[in-house]
C-alpha cells in the first residue's frame, strides 16, 4: 500500500483515481451479443451459452424439482445462517416502506405520491466458483417487500445445464421461482429484448464481470433501466485511536480479496497506526486463499494521514467510497459531516462483513464515486413514484390565471386554453344560476 | 387522429409505439463536442456557443446585475403567477422530505438510512423563442428544498451573451446566481467535464432537444448521473361519461402543441364521446398559433375503444403515459388498478397544464413508457440514501457465525476472517475476565 502523508488539496483528486479498465472492446462484443440476441432470440442465447458456458442446453428455465432439491445439497448451518440473513435483511427493506403522501397545497388543490411496484424486474447472479447467493438476498427481497409483480433471476448454468443449488436455495427461501440457466451479456440481453423463453423485464439488477457491466449500460441506452453503473469494489477505513489494528487489517483484506482492480483506503487519523495495521496484514495475508488477488489489490491501495478532522472529511466525501468504516471517539463528527458514501460502517465491531451478509443493509452499493449521486440499492429501487393531483372548481380558480399568465410567456396558447375553456365554464354556470 | 375500436390485446404493443428518432447521427455530433470541450475546456464551449446560438461572448457566468435587472422586464402578473407556482411547487415537494430511519433489526444490531443532498447539481433550460420558466421552478425548487451545495444553471444566450429575463427571474426567485449562457451539447459536456468558467457537477437535470438529450446520455455513459431518459411529451386522456367533450379537446392540443413528435392517447369509455371530441379539437385548434405543430402530432395519436374497465386500465399500463387525466365516474377503480404513469389528472378541473406550472407536483415526467420503471423527478432525485449500521458485541455474536458460514460458502475466506478476528478477541477478552 502507498503511504500520502499530509498530502496537499491539489494532489486530492489524483489519490481518489480508481482503477480502471477501457471498455471500448467489450462494448463492441456486447453490441453484438445484443443484436443476435434480437434476431435470433434463445437459438442465438444458447449458441453463447455454449461458447462462454460449454452450456449445450436448448431449456434455459431451470425446473422446480431442481429448485427444491438444493435443500438435500447444503448443510443445515448454511440453511440457517441464510435464513437468519433472510430476516434482518427483510425487517429493514420493510421499513423502508413509505406512506403514500397527501397534501392540500392550496384550497381545491390535493396533491399526492404514491409508490408502484416495478412490475417487471430482472436480477442477474454472478456464476462461477463462488455462487454469490447472498446477492440474490440482496436483491430477492427488497423486489418481494415492493410487490413486483414478475421476478426473473438469470445465471450461468454449468455445462450441464444445472445452477448451483446455494443459489437455487436461496432463491427459493425468497420466493423467487423464474430461474434461467443464462449467464453474461446474453442474460441481459434477454431480459432486454425478451425471447420465447425469457420474460422482458422493466428494470435489471445485479453486479457481474465488465461483459455483463457494459451488457447493463447498453441496455440501459436502449431503454430498460437499471439498479446503478456498476466498477470494481472498495473500502475506505477511517482508523483512529480507538480502532484495533487486526480487525483494520482484517477489513481491508476482505475488501482486497474480492478482486485485482478491488482498491482499499485507510485514512488514520495518526501517523503511527500505519505501522502496526501494515504488520498485521502481512500476517493475516499469509493465510488467504486468495492471497495473490489481494496482494495484487493492495497496490492499487493506499495510506492518507491528513492532519485535522476538517480535512479528513473532505477527502473521504471527495473519495464518496462504496464501503466506509468509522473507527473512532469522534464517530458522530464523522457522521454528522458525510455527504458521500453507500454504506457505513460504526465502531470496532461493524465490519464490512457484516454488511455483506447479514446485518440487515443492502450490499449493492454505488462504487467509483457514484456516490456522490446515487443510492445504493433499497426498497425505493423496485419502485416508482407517481403523483396525482386533484383540482375542485375552487382548485382552478385559485391557479388558474397564474397557469395563464405562465403558459402565454412560454408561448404556449393551447396550455392556456385549456384552462380557459373551464374557467370560461364556470363563470358561464355562475351566470346561467 | 386515427381510432381504434375494440382492439384484441396483441395489437396493442403497436398502438403504444411512440413517434421516435434514430440518434446515431446525433451521438456522433455529441461525441465530437465532448473530446473538444474535453481537451479545449472554455476555448470550445465558445466556439460552439458561436456557432450554433451565434452568441460571441468568452464570459459566460451571467452577472448579478443582469438576474437583479429582469425584475423590471416582466410583468406584475407574470410576476406574481411565478410567485404562486413557487409556493405550491415548494410546499408539495417540502412535504416529500423523509425522517430518517433507524431499525434494531436483532438485539445489538442498529440499521438506519439517512438522506443526504447531491452537492452539485446542473440544470440545463433550453432557451429560444418560448423560454421555459416553469422548468427553472420544476428543478430548482426541489434542489433548494433537498440542500444542493451548488446548484449550477445554463441556458443558452442569444447573440450578445444574454439571456431571457423570464428565465433569469425564475431562477433568482428560486435562489440561483450561478447561471450561465451556454446551450446545447457544449452545456452538457461543461457539467459534465467542468471548465475553467463552468463548474463540474454530480448529476445533471432537465430537458433539451435532441443533442442534449443525446448529451446527457453519453455524460452518463462517462458516470454523471442524469435526470431520466427522455423522449417526446405525450398524454393519455381517459374519457368517460362525466367528461366534458371541450375539455378532452383543448388537453389534447395543450398536449399536442408541445411539438411534432408529441403523442395524445385518448381512451374513452363509449365509442361516441369520439366524434364530440373531435368536432371540439377541429374547432380549437385552427386559433391556436402552433397549429401546424398540432395538427401534426396530432396524426401521431389516437383514440381507443376498448369494452371493460379491465381492458382499459391493462392498455394504459401497457401504454404507461408521462401524463394520465382520468375523467370517469370510475376514477378510484381506474386508479387503483393504476401501475404506470408519471402524473395523475383527476377530474374535469385537473387540466395537465395545471401541473406543467402550478398545481405543485413536478412537470419533469418519464416519457415513452420509462414511467414503467423511473419517477417523475421529485425531491429524492436530488438526494441519495446512505445506510448505516451499527454493531455492538451483541449484535456481532448474533449474526457472527451465519456470516462466516455464508462467506465459506462464496469462496471468501477474508470476509470471514474479519468477523472471526472480532469473535476470537470477545471470547479472549471473556476468559482473561
Amino acid at each position: 500500500m502507498k503511504v500520502y502523508k499530509y498530502p496537499i488539496k491539489d494532489t486530492w483528486d489524483a489519490i481518489c483515481i480508481r482503477p480502471a479498465d477501457d471498455n471500448t472492446q467489450v462494448m463492441e462484443t456486447v453490441k453484438r451479443v445484443f443484436s443476435e440476441v434480437e434476431a435470433e432470440g434463445d437459438l442465438a442465447i444458447q449458441r453463447f451459452n455454449e461458447k462462454f458456458d460449454k452450456n449445450e442446453s436448448s431449456l434455459f428455465k431451470i425446473e422446480l424439482s431442481e429448485i427444491l432439491d438444493s435443500t438435500s445439497k447444503l448443510s443445515d448451518e448454511l440453511k440457517s445462517s441464510i435464513k437468519l440473513a433472510i430476516n434482518n435483511i427483510k425487517s429493514f427493506h420493510t421499513a423502508q416502506r413509505q406512506e403514500n403522501l397527501q397534501v392540500e397545497v392550496m384550497p381545491g388543490i390535493q396533491c399526492s405520491q404514491i409508490a408502484k411496484p416495478i412490475d417487471r424486474v430482472g436480477i442477474y447472479i454472478p456464476g462461477g466458483t463462488a455462487p454469490l447467493l447472498s446477492t440474490v438476498l440482496m436483491l430477492g427481497i427488497p423486489a418481494q417487500v415492493a410487490g413486483c409483480e414478475q421476478i426473473i433471476l438469470c445465471t450461468p448454468a454449468d455445462k450441464d445445464g444445472k445452477v448451483n443449488p446455494a443459489i437455487l436455495f436461496a432463491a427459493s427461501e425468497v420466493g423467487i421461482s423464474e430461474i434461467y440457466g443464462v449467464g453474461g451479456a446474453q442474460a441481459i440481453a434477454a431480459l432486454h429484448y425478451g425471447t420465447d423463453q425469457i420474460p422482458k423485464v422493466d428494470k435489471i439488477f445485479g453486479p457481474g464481470n465488465q461483459y455483463v457491466t457494459a451488457a447493463k449500460q447498453f441496455a440501459q441506452m436502449q431503454g430498460t433501466a437499471i439498479d446503478m453503473p456498476a466498477g470494481p469494489s472498495e473500502l475506505l477505513v477511517l482508523a483512529g485511536e480507538s480502532s484495533i489494528p487486526d480487525f483494520v487489517a482484517a477489513d481491508l483484506l476482505s475488501q482486497a480479496e474480492h478482486g485485482v482492480d478491488s482498491q482499499v483506503v485507510c485514512v488514520v487519523e495518526n501517523e503511527s497506526l500505519i505501522v502496526e495495521i501494515e504488520k498485521s496484514i502481512e500476517k493475516q495475508v499469509a493465510d488467504l486463499p486468495r492471497k495473490e488477488i489481494a496482494q495484487q489489490a493492495l497496490e492499487n491501495s493506499s495510506f492518507v494521514v491528513l492532519k485535522s478532522i476538517q480535512e479528513r472529511i473532505d477527502f473521504i466525501n471527495l473519495y464518496a467510497p462504496e464501503h466506509y468504516i468509522i473507527c473512532s471517539d469522534q464517530e458522530q463528527e464523522y457522521l454528522d459531516g458525510l455527504t458521500n458514501a453507500g454504506s457505513v460502517f460504526l465502531g470496532n465491531y461493524a465490519p464490512e462483513s457484516a454488511g455483506d451478509y447479514a446485518s440487515g443493509t443492502n450490499h449493492t452499493l454505488p462504487t467509483s464515486g457514484f456516490a456522490k449521486a446515487y443510492s445504493g440499492v433499497n426498497l425505493a429501487a423496485f419502485t416508482k413514484q407517481i403523483t396525482v393531483q386533484k383540482l375542485s372548481e375552487t382548485g382552478i380558480r385559485n391557479i388558474g390565471n397564474a397557469v395563464i399568465e405562465m403558459a402565454n410567456a412560454e408561448s404556449l396558447k393551447a396550455h392556456a386554453n385549456a384552462v380557459q375553456v373551464r374557467l370560461d365554464y364556470l363563470n358561464k354556470q355562475e351566470r346561467d344560476v
